[in-house]
């Protein structure tokens, strides 16, 4: 039996120093549960000179990687850099050394995961990535081991925090702004995406640039990794039809909250005969959905197997320490096989390549809100263009818009229609002379 | 490697033979996965010439458990007959034997999960139990392994769906009854325990004899298996404060509906410095609650750690297909392991035993329902015994009742109190000569 289990991190930042600060102050309790002590042997960060939150006994930190990959006395190496490069080329290195790998990075694993999960198995190692979707929320444990007796048909996840706290304040901003309005007062914070993406940015809950999240990449790649392992096909973050939350404005949120709907950026997956669809977009969800309800910076995953039913996790999606306690438990579960001498590894890889069927397979309930000349005959004209493509109107809304003058602001809720139909539609519809402009386009879910 | 997995069944009831039908169906994917088919040698039932809806190949059915037990060919024994005894017996067999057990079993695992565990380790088996708590949703393996990393404090349950079925029962037929007699109606299902209690025993959803389900024994043993998971210290069905359902009226549910809450049946542990308090019992939950809106037979489970934070399940907590999905997780992951020669299994039985603090630790937020004289000085002698005993109100309610002439109904919301004065408040309410009734007793949370 191992006498210690020797850890080495690539990263000391908010989660690698989560990571470590819980694995010296926890060290007893986890050698117990373990059978052996933890050891973080090296940690290597980019700038020495930093000031760390974790103190760390002398000679582990390192501005070396290489100090990381070569140490004999390292089992298991936890990289907590994130992005693809370098980040793929130590995990490589790390394999090739005989080394377990822990990692929060989705990028990678939903680019790679399947390619480095299969050199890691014809070495006897493993790679795990609890972290990498859905921070200290139980979801790729869940999905490899105990939901595997399913078929699983759908996913469907608010799981970026960053957007969520976003849709959050402009839904809950817009409607403080109205009240104000009906008192005769013109409110300050008015629900524009602006707004609410400049004091998310204050409490530090999205990047200076945050593209990333609110364009829906960072969703995306969870989406990926979590379809990978449900429907045991290999979905890649191009296989996914990605929109972000930057188009939506006030108006969409006013009418969401008349209709009984919130918006929300919800990544779907859903398998099919012959293939799957995979998307990321903001839609209208029913205020009564468990999904709906999951407000600010929370994340939250609905599972739907065949056997289990609806399965619903939601929890923290980010943050120091919930994504310590998703690498940790990697790590005390790679440890503890270790101790025990398991030295193979559960594979888990795709069982095939099933085909995206991209948005074009999709059926759906839309709402679009068009700016239109304020004349006579504008609603004929797009009730024409709808109906012309087969798609049928269930509700219709006109307002005046104090924007512009003479213009209008006009909503339309569809029946259920093919993706492709309704696109048609709209591109008739955008054609058209009285448009002004097509301001959204959204699905409504359930 | 071996070349199969030898299954033995020992119950082929509804979740027996939810299990017996997936495994027939779905061999070559389980195969697949695991890396060897895992084939029903055997299937113990009670009574032979039972029609069964599903079929198995002859030989395999068999009414004697030895069969199960004696048969070499078989590693894992599968046991869904429930209760104490003979089951427990069988399962000690089977491990004697040398095979490794799966049981839906959580009477057996809340009374004698350790010493079975230990028993199963030191000899290289497994025991694992994912059915016995909440179906078809994952709670078992991440109380195991997921939040492992965690110091767990408190679990929050709605883990029995009859009573939440019967609960959300009378809700509904109560705000009904309510809005028909605004209109001048009697309505017919006015929102009582006993009407409830019938249509969820119509429905299937009660058993003819429910006293396991409405007195809360079923959730306290599986308060009972989480939270020894999750504190890691021994938490017996004996040191869990058990209330059932049975008391409350539908006067209850009008009150907490106009106060903004429900009434769920909660189980609820929670770890102190020194021990940790556990019961189950109806409580008053804010409308707001994510754990209010479980509504129907669904189970949800709230579990706080300290670097996850709190972590939300949800789903079907019974039936024969979410039961199944649990027992087959298990199933392939034993199966797994033996296939890899993995012969060693992780023990994870309870690192000590803190004592149980019982209700007198506790303090809480109460609602009182009491049956008066309609007199005057009436309140003031209730409000006198609350603030004698330290108890200070928050807020009172008075109205008349059509059911007794000169009666009234008091309801009182304390402030926060120890448990302990809140009970000698009570008897002295009790002794009052203008108390007809302590009609209701319970606890606000949140």
């Amino acid at each position: 039996m191992k006498a210690e289990i020797g850890v080495g991190l690539i990263g000391l930042g908010v989660v690698g120093g989560g990571v470590a600060r819980a694995l010296i102050e926890r060290r007893e309790y986890f050698a117990r549960q373990v059978g052996a002590p933890l050891v973080v042997r090296k940690a290597a960060v980019r700038d020495l000179s930093k000031p760390r939150a974790v103190e760390l006994e002398p000679g582990v930190l390192t501005a070396n990687v290489e100090e990381v990959l070569n140490d004999p006395g390292i089992d298991i190496v936890v990289e907590v850099i994130g992005g693809e490069e370098p980040a793929g080329t130590y995990i490589r290195a790390a394999l090739e050394r005989g080394k377990h790998v822990v990692t929060a990075n989705k990028e990678l694993i939903a680019k790679n995961g399947p390619e480095l999960l299969a050199a890691a198995h014809g070495r006897g190692l493993d790679i795990m990535f609890e972290a990498s979707v859905g921070g200290g929320i139980p979801l790729i444990a869940p999905l490899r081991r105990d939901l595997l007796a399913n078929r699983i048909t759908s996913i469907r996840a608010i799981i970026n925090g960053t957007t969520n706290y976003i849709l959050t304040s402009m839904a809950r901003d817009g409607a403080v702004a109205q009240a104000l309005r009906k008192q005769g007062i013109e409110p300050v914070a008015r629900g524009g995406y602006a707004d609410a993406l400049a004091s998310a940015q204050e409490l530090g809950y999205a990047e200076s640039d945050p593209t990333n999240d609110v364009e829906g990449f960072d969703s995306a790649y969870k989406l990926a990794i979590m379809a990978t392992l449900g429907f045991r096909t290999r979905v890649r973050p191009s296989d996914i039809a990605i929109e972000g939350i930057t188009r939506l404005s006030a108006s969409d949120f006013a009418y969401a909250e008349e209709l009984g709907y919130v918006i929300k950026l919800l990544a779907v997956a859903e398998r099919r005969d012959g293939g799957f669809i995979a998307r990321v977009a903001p839609v209208f969800l029913p205020q009564t959905e468990p999904l709906a309800k999951v407000d600010g910076v929370n994340n939250a995953v609905q599972i739907y197997g065949d056997l289990s039913g609806t399965v619903f996790f939601q929890g923290r999606g980010a943050g120091a320490d919930p994504t310590s306690s998703a690498v940790i438990a990697d790590l005390l579960d790679l440890a503890h096989g270790i101790v025990l001498g398991n030295h193979e590894r559960k594979y888990w890889g795709p069982e095939g390549e099933l085909p995206s069927l991209g948005l074009e397979a999709l059926e759906s309930r839309y709402y679009i809100r068009v700016k239109v000349s304020d004349e006579p005959g504008v609603l004929a004209q797009i009730a024409f263009a709808l109906g012309d493509n087969g798609v049928s109107i269930a509700a219709v809304n006109q307002k005046e818009t104090s924007e512009a003058p003479n213009a209008a602001e006009l909503v339309v809720m569809t029946h259920r229609a093919r993706e492709g139909a309704m696109r048609a539609a709209l591109e008739s519809i955008a054609a058209l002379p009285v448009v002004l402009e097509v301001g959204s386009f959204l699905r409504v879910e359930g």
